[in-house]
């Protein structure tokens, strides 16, 4: 099957773990491969209410079989959806676009930044995951390699107070040098963009008031703050529906993907109606299947789901219950060098050494495989591949955490003190 | 409904028709409204195999109620999808990569062409439609304000041979002119990039050896040549599966999407391996929704319904007697000037003197807002928006096209010949 697959989606795609897992099967936090055998899913954040969540799954089966056309003609679904988002949004943020993937939400909001501000120049945190077409792999820091970052963009380093010693200022401060240093390039500032978690430089909330002073210090020079809420949104975090309200100010535009339709391609652009007119005077816009009824369908009821079920709270609770289970597992395991996040949104730092905090990769990566091994998903992310990320559906339950946490437990023991 | 949406989705939206339609239910080539008017629709390509095909319908409620993750475990779907897309295809287009809107289909095209050959510049017909992420919407030349075109895209005419009179060779030596206009600049070649049909331009079949000459002196440049099927594809021109088969030579990379998954958000890049491999040393690719089981079923599901209902024959059989049907009009009403296309893919240039070949937009859009009051969805397109465009689901019969044909001699003489 590995073979039959390498041949004929070639070189570029590649498949978790050591022995990559061959799924047949998924029901709320639960996945089941070909051999029956179950895995609790830390991973998969797309599945968001739960794998196969039969409402989510009624609703589409309804809508596909009913009709399936486009955003040209009237239809109930797209006005639904988009006013219940921005019944979730501050009210200045008042318009939504749909499109397919936060690839698509991120380009289209740096078009509507470029488009009204006449600028060209974005700041975004160093490290960071933003999509893979041109205009966002360009900003996706992980990715690009650094000769090939446009002069366009320039990077501020991750808020990581963890290991940089910094705080709210310092990092507020690079957002000052970056704006300087576009205009050294003669390049005027278009948009500031950030991840509101900061997930790919290891799953940060931004210290203190460091968004509200970013959005400030970009807006001064002419610029939008878009909030990138693709992977922090819709509950996730259980304080705060979106990211960004960790701190007290409204983003210009923000932009959602991943969870929105429980896999179901559904992405969306949220901006202040203000903003989409300048950018309606220079352009149309259309999405072929951007906002389709069974796209809008899985949307609502997604935002059922997590409304009936009060998964938000389910994160804040059992998200807070995992965070003390993992402190407690710190107190007996030197590897964790931090535990951080919120709501269901985890890393776990992994060092070799607590005083100097040097990563451990290795520890890592033999941490993943073990999990995987014991029948638990999760992955690792960050610069140096040593944080373990944690990211269940939001269904995961105290019993879900306890199970992880003991095979964790036995794990890490295994791993970090061979006999 | 019109405002609520129009407060909801903001200005960058639009409605098709002077009346927009508010479609509640779709089956084969029947839509219908909230009144229970029913509509013959032409227009939507999308819904290949006919709205809501309960094959297609079915392959997707089953798969999203089992399982919908993605391309990093292992699962049968995307494999098979692959193997079966290139099998409808020659053997040196052996590599898929999947993603979920044409957008992005061209987006994976263009990194893949730039990083393989180094270039940047891109040649592309004028007044041609690729997709709305930012480095597409540049070669969107139906689009992009003519002084926002960056200097590495070079527009070439489109091959319309009705009203420009030129043939093939001299369309190809405009190709010659672009490259060497590129080196003008200092910019490398990366790509030609045509869709096969030159749908927005008018439905133009690509004449004599145009597309094989344009090939061999991209390639000859360094650059590839990207044949963008996202609207010709899968048997819609009748004669053959992809539009770039009306010529005798194979494209380096081709792009599908729109009509893929009926609807479901699916796209495709599909290159030879060896520019893959070539790519991948460079980057990986991941598309979160792209090539997922729901998508791939989707996928898979439209295969089987145009093999098993050998719907690619009835677009070539219906599509001629519908030309027939069309040049028959033709000698009873002036404004028809040109009746062109294939198979389901069909424009009729609408003038307001054959021997000018003057355009007439005026009668153009009155007929499109006649045709929907008598029930018949269509839409108009070209640089002077003046050509009906036809492009029904492929379950289109004969009977749907007589229908079409006598509502369309009637309204066209109330059109043309008031009293």
């Amino acid at each position: 099957m590995i073979e039959r697959r390498r041949n004929a989606l070639g070189s570029a795609y590649r498949l978790f773990y050591e022995n990559p897992v061959h799924l047949v099967k998924g029901k709320g936090v639960w996945l089941f491969d070909a051999d029956g055998r179950k895995y609790l899913d830390m991973y998969n954040n797309v599945p968001h209410v739960g794998h196969c969540h039969p409402h989510v799954v009624e609703a589409i089966c309804k809508q596909i079989g009913t009709l399936n056309t486009h955003t040209r003609y009237l239809h109930e679904n797209v006005i639904e959806l988009a006013e219940r988002l921005t019944a979730k949004c501050p009210k200045e943020l008042d318009n939504v676009m749909f499109s397919c993937t936060g690839s698509e939400a991120n380009e289209l909001a740096l078009r509507i930044a470029r488009t009204v501000t006449g600028g060209t120049g974005l700041i975004v945190t160093d490290y960071a995951y933003h999509g893979n077409t041109k205009a966002i792999f360009e900003i996706s820091t992980e990715d690009i390699p650094a000769d090939e970052v446009p002069d366009y963009v320039v990077t501020v380093p991750s808020p990581d107070t963890y290991r940089d010693g910094l705080d709210a200022d310092d990092y507020a401060n690079h957002v000052h040098a970056a704006i300087q240093l576009l205009r050294d390039r003669g390049i005027k500032p278009a948009a500031f963009i950030i991840d509101t978690i900061v997930s790919s430089a290891g799953v940060i909330t931004p210290p203190g008031h460091y968004l509200k002073n970013a959005a400030e210090i970009i807006r001064a020079a002419g610029g939008l703050f878009v909030a990138d809420e693709v992977q922090p949104g819709f509950g996730r975090t259980g304080k705060n529906f979106w990211g960004y309200e960790v701190d007290d100010f409204i983003p210009d535009i923000i932009t959602v993907g991943k969870p929105m339709g429980n896999g179901h391609p559904i992405a969306a652009t949220i901006a202040r109606s203000d903003l989409i007119d300048q950018f309606a005077t220079h352009s149309q816009y259309f999405n072929t299947f951007g906002g389709n009824p069974v796209s809008c369908a899985a949307g609502l009821a997604v935002l059922d789901v997590i409304e009936q079920e009060d998964l938000q709270a389910n994160a804040l609770q059992v998200g807070q219950y995992l965070t003390n289970g993992l402190k407690a597992l710190a107190d007996k395991h030197d590897a964790i060098g931090d535990v951080r996040g919120s709501g269901f949104f985890k890393a776990v730092d992994l060092v070799t050494d607590r005083d100097t905090k040097e990563p451990a990769p290795d520890i890592t990566v033999s941490v993943v495989n073990a999990l995987r091994s014991n029948g638990i998903l999760t992955g690792s992310i960050g610069k140096h591949d040593n944080i373990l990320k944690l990211r269940p559906p939001m269904v995961f339950s105290q019993e879900n955490a306890d199970f992880f946490l003991g095979v964790f437990d036995e794990v890490l023991g295994a791993i970090t003190s061979p006999v």
